[in-house]
């Protein structure tokens, strides 16, 4: 029996990790929950799993939660303590990280430090603090297991391949549903447009991040950091379908790739049940039904949000967290509508460009850095602010 | 310093092989060469890479080689004696076999016996007599890796897994010169015509069995027994570009997949150096460039010959062999222009039907079925030709 804590629980990964969770009921125990402010799901999601801690994001939240009255869970907390609180609970093997934005960072560490396994969702973990989190996780011999379909397809190619082999990876990207537009084409774009992706049902945030290829920017710098490979040593190509979620090329010139259907429970299965397989309750997937499966380069003319994620894994240091914050406050901005979905990257990058790269070993400079950008970036995107 | 016996080293594995010596001259040393009637291209490979023992089929062209005067190279005879004498040479690691037709049987296990690496490019050896050649190989402890670029690409994609994590294998096929056309279109080809496959350039006996897709059904057979699975968990799926070179599909539904260029030298250069990845002198495949890959269910309607390779392996036995025999003789009576492309399945099936099946556990039963079922087939043909 593998004991699971999830942080972000009722997001999306959050329910895919409980339906993982209902098909494996004899292998998998939920002992922590932790979710932000939705209490009525965290609440039903307490009556059916009966986890051991649960935490939510504020206050008012948790006080919502106890009205419902929910058994026996201790409740941890609120904010990144209650993180925090149920990432290190003693009961725990496997911590899911899938609480978004950048609250999940000393819960991982945490998490890391108490020796339990990380299966990580959440990117910004290592976009802001690749180099803390990875030398953590080396010293203390803990396994960090990606659930980004793009990571985890990289992670089954890699499989117990001897890392001198690796040539490079490429990283496939549905190419969002405005591939194939030009930058002009991009200025009219409204947020209920971006919002539609073509082939995966996920969170706002990521949605559009992937029609702007950030999405794609930051798997980049999340790979550097799982897989120790330089930036120049991870392509990305464009592939419409979905089918293909990632490949590795390997110094001969053999390329492994890993394909499967667009459902998120298969990383997520493959994470909590490493380094065993278990049946999947999903079809199979049937090629000569998807019929066809294309490729192209990505236009980072477009898109320049990808070309920006490259910069700034070049210079490395602070300017990843930098690219990071400034995306965050863009992509809020633009859903809303208060600037433009092509205004999106000229906010990142105007903010990247006043920044002087440093080096972050420390929490405390990765949030100092945070900070600094999100409040500059604020101040770029009321300067190209759309005037309604 | 891998050193290295070729039997079939003129044909056009052996060729691409030899390209692949040249390529790592640091790491790989031809011991021994055999080859069919090609006595020039034989004096001239052994005037190159001086082996220490050559063999040829017959005794005239052993006579024209040694006409040619070839150094010191020792003669090991002729026809199966020679092929047995160069797979045993002492000084050979690994031995590829890449000869053509039967004749490799004996000289595979010789090898085999005395402990050396197989690399095997010949479908014959596996498709007659799979369960003597693996049950000694397992007895020995004695690696047998794929040439063949779908097995080749399923040893990749296995790479280290537990078994018991593999659901299924799925072939693919690029579908011939005919893909796509139906029975009646079939009826008036010409070898000419069958002769031009599209994506790979390879021998005569092997293009037609691509044509006829009876190459994909001896591959059906041959992976039986390369990686232990029954025949309901070998598919086969049509791709005509030949990127994908074969796939796995693992428990949890997860496909994994080998793609690359369409260029021999690449799993003859993984089998040399295996477990060893060298870097390999091909440019890399290019997806963006490639575009397109596509997908469909193999049409077993228009090409009987992959339906009558799962009757044979399930039926298991002598069947397979039946099957070899009989498609041997009606592939070489089609090439002569005696009989149509589409009697070539009918030659086989009324074979096979006339055939019943027993135990083979020795070379000898399987040369006495072998015979018999050419005999017999050669008689079907005869029932079948054309009245030109």
């Amino acid at each position: 029996m593998k004991r699971i804590a999830i942080l972000g629980s009722t997001g999306s990964i959050g329910q895919s990790a409980l339906a993982v969770v209902d098909a494996h009921a004899d292998r998998l125990q939920v002992v922590g929950l932790a979710a932000g402010e939705n209490a009525d799901l965290l609440g039903a999601q307490i009556a059916r799993y009966k986890p051991r801690v649960a935490a939510m994001a504020s206050g008012a939240a948790l006080d919502r939660l106890k009205q419902n009255g929910t058994s026996s869970v201790t409740f941890a907390g609120t904010g990144r303590e209650g993180l925090v609180a149920v990432a290190s609970h003693p009961d725990a093997d496997l911590v899911l990280c899938a609480s978004s934005g950048t609250d999940g960072l000393e819960a991982v560490l945490a998490a890391i430090e108490r020796g339990k396994t990380i299966a990580l969702a959440n990117k910004e973990v290592l976009v802001m603090a690749g180099g803390i989190v990875t030398e953590a996780a080396r010293r203390r011999g803990v396994a960090i297991l990606p659930v980004d379909s793009e990571h985890n397809a990289i992670h089954q190619c890699l499989h117990a391949r001897p890392p001198a082999d690796l040539k490079r990876l490429i990283l496939t990207a549905s190419g969002g549903p405005f591939r194939g537009r030009s930058s002009s084409d991009l200025a009219g774009v409204t947020p209920d447009a971006a919002l539609k992706h073509p082939t995966w049902r996920m969170g706002r945030k990521i949605t559009i991040d992937s029609a702007t290829l950030m999405n794609k920017g930051l798997e980049v710098i999340e790979a550097h950091w799982l897989f120790d490979v330089r930036a120049d040593q991870v392509d990305v190509v464009i592939h419409p379908q979905s089918v293909v979620h990632s490949m590795i090329e390997l110094t001969d010139g053999s390329i492994i790739a890993q394909l499967g259907i667009t459902d998120m429970r298969l990383p997520i299965q493959y994470a909590f049940s490493y380094p065993e397989r278990w049946p999947a309750p999903v079809p199979s997937l049937d090629l000569a039904r998807a019929g066809r499966l294309e490729f192209d380069t990505p236009d980072t003319q477009a898109f320049p949000c990808l070309r920006l994620a490259y910069r700034a894994l070049e210079a490395e240091r602070s300017l990843p967290v930098v690219l990071n914050a400034a995306n965050e406050v863009a992509v809020a901005r633009f859903l809303d509508g208060r600037i433009g979905f092509t205004s999106i990257p000229v906010v990142i990058e105007r903010t990247m460009d006043a920044h002087r790269p440093a080096e972050v070993t420390t929490l405390a400079q990765v949030r100092a850095v945070n900070d600094w950008a999100r409040e500059y970036s604020l101040e770029m995107a009321r300067g190209v602010e759309l005037k309604v």
